[in-house]
């Protein structure tokens, strides 16, 4: 998907949500805990329930790793055959050095690698243009991290910058001879090695007003900002700091839309939460966008 | 496994080797290529030719998310069944926040997190001690990443300090204010988090001088040191520099021993080389173990 495509998702839903599957069979709710593929079927109620408010699916790795096979590939595909629109990030936070990064962006990205083997990830997939359309990554190994993932038309790598969780002052906010900090050093390195087409950044939510410096690296890229509801942040700083022409801004909410109910009445008590921020997501783009 | 067990097993074999299980679809000699499960069978007779001279093994993730279903959940429940004296790293450098680092935990640790769905990873397992020993963590996002990894008895936190690739010079090499560089207060900082009985470090091995420095800050700590072979570390500097009471080493070669033939006698070529990198770390640990 084009940042174009991307942008005009946005205008056509007014909104700029992400909605993070971190689905954990623990948490859904009972009735469907029996199911032979618990967490896909949650996943596509979830989804169904939320596609005209949302511009894009999250599903995190690890809450599909210790879970039923096939659950994260059913989950990207059905997005991707019912949704085509909506973009699929992979938050799967990989790194590793470039051979076998390379690997990585193979089993996401598919067959635009032209690759023998696109079995594909925890499950087996005939997504014909790739399982997703985005994946997270870790930069402390550096470029070669990242590169393997720059080379698919359409395709997005989605560097790590300033993260929401607490322990993120261990090293992201180191401060650098010189004066830079650790993160707005990665921001302006990894802007480097991509364009605003094929690369976004994760800067969290609860750090609303580091967007302005953010913005002052990184203009006009995309940023997939986490941490809107659970994590505390909030919507209107988010979009007033953040938001560029084309949007811009990819705000991330996953406990608050998908935990909104834990009785049959999930999905609809999910849509509502959905609804609610895609709202105030349509006044800030009137707003704030250029 | 614990410190002292992995020590004995050193001591026994007369080894610190770990052999990487990059094992590589495209790469594995082509008699196996049609067989169901492909780099399992290629694992398993590399494993059955090198279980003599190596103390640990190291499937990356990278390699068989793109790969058939099972295979790297079978290769590690073959080495513990087999061999349950080597030790097993889950190269998949994970590192995310808190609660999402935890799913990650048990999809690695299975029931030893006492968790109701331990189906495992890229296929089911029904290890009873877990799938693997220890998995690589990415430090960038902080002590949430790495926590839920020091929970379980017997298992390891293994996380990245100083890698080997190209790239590790764009940030782990960075100068802090104050005068450390990133990947000293990673060791530093991280060290903190647990004790030498529940966490590694890896330190590429192309960088074998500054194994002093690092024991300068984690003198009892194991460090898994990739890049001898195909990366060109030198094999003798490591153990001068990095070697502890305990060993504190294990040396990772992957290519240079799995790869070593591409024809039907891939295992004896892999023994072989094995066995040689074996008789050299037999002789260090006579020279340098105190």
């Amino acid at each position: 998907m084009t940042r174009l495509e991307l942008f005009e998702q946005i205008r056509a839903k007014r909104s700029f949500l992400c909605v993070g599957l971190d689905s954990d069979v623990a948490k859904i709710p009972a009735h469907l805990r029996g199911a032979e593929h618990p967490l896909f079927e949650f996943n596509r109620a979830i989804i169904d329930a939320t596609a005209p408010y949302a511009v894009a699916y999250k599903p995190n790795l690890a809450f599909y790793e210790g879970g039923r096979e096939g659950d994260f590939v059913r989950t990207c595909e059905y997005v991707r055959e019912r949704y085509p629109e909506i973009l699929v990030i992979a938050d799967a936070k990989r790194g590793d050095i470039g051979n076998t990064s390379e690997m990585y962006a193979r089993a996401f990205f598919g067959d635009r690698m032209a690759v023998g083997t696109a079995d594909g990830l925890v499950g087996a997939t005939n997504a014909t243009s790739g399982l997703v359309d985005a994946v997270t990554l870790a930069p402390y190994m550096g470029r070669d991290t990242v590169e393997p993932f720059l080379r698919c038309d359409g395709k997005w790598a989605v560097v790590l910058a300033l993260t929401s969780n607490p322990s993120a002052d261990d090293f992201e906010t180191l401060r650098l001879e010189g004066g830079e900090l650790l993160w707005q050093r990665v921001l302006r390195t990894a802007a480097g090695w991509g364009t605003a087409d094929n690369m976004m950044f994760v800067v969290g939510a609860t750090r609303a007003e580091m967007l302005a410096e953010v913005r002052a690296i990184v203009p006009d890229h995309f940023l997939l900002v986490p941490g809107v509801g659970a994590q505390g942040g909030d919507l209107e700083s988010v979009a007033r700091y953040g938001m560029n022409s084309t949007c811009g801004l990819l705000v991330n909410s996953s406990r608050g839309v998908i935990y909104a109910s834990s009785g049959v009445d999930f999905a609809e008590a999910a849509a509502m939460e959905a609804q609610k921020l895609q709202a105030g997501m349509a006044a800030l783009l009137d707003r704030f966008l250029p």
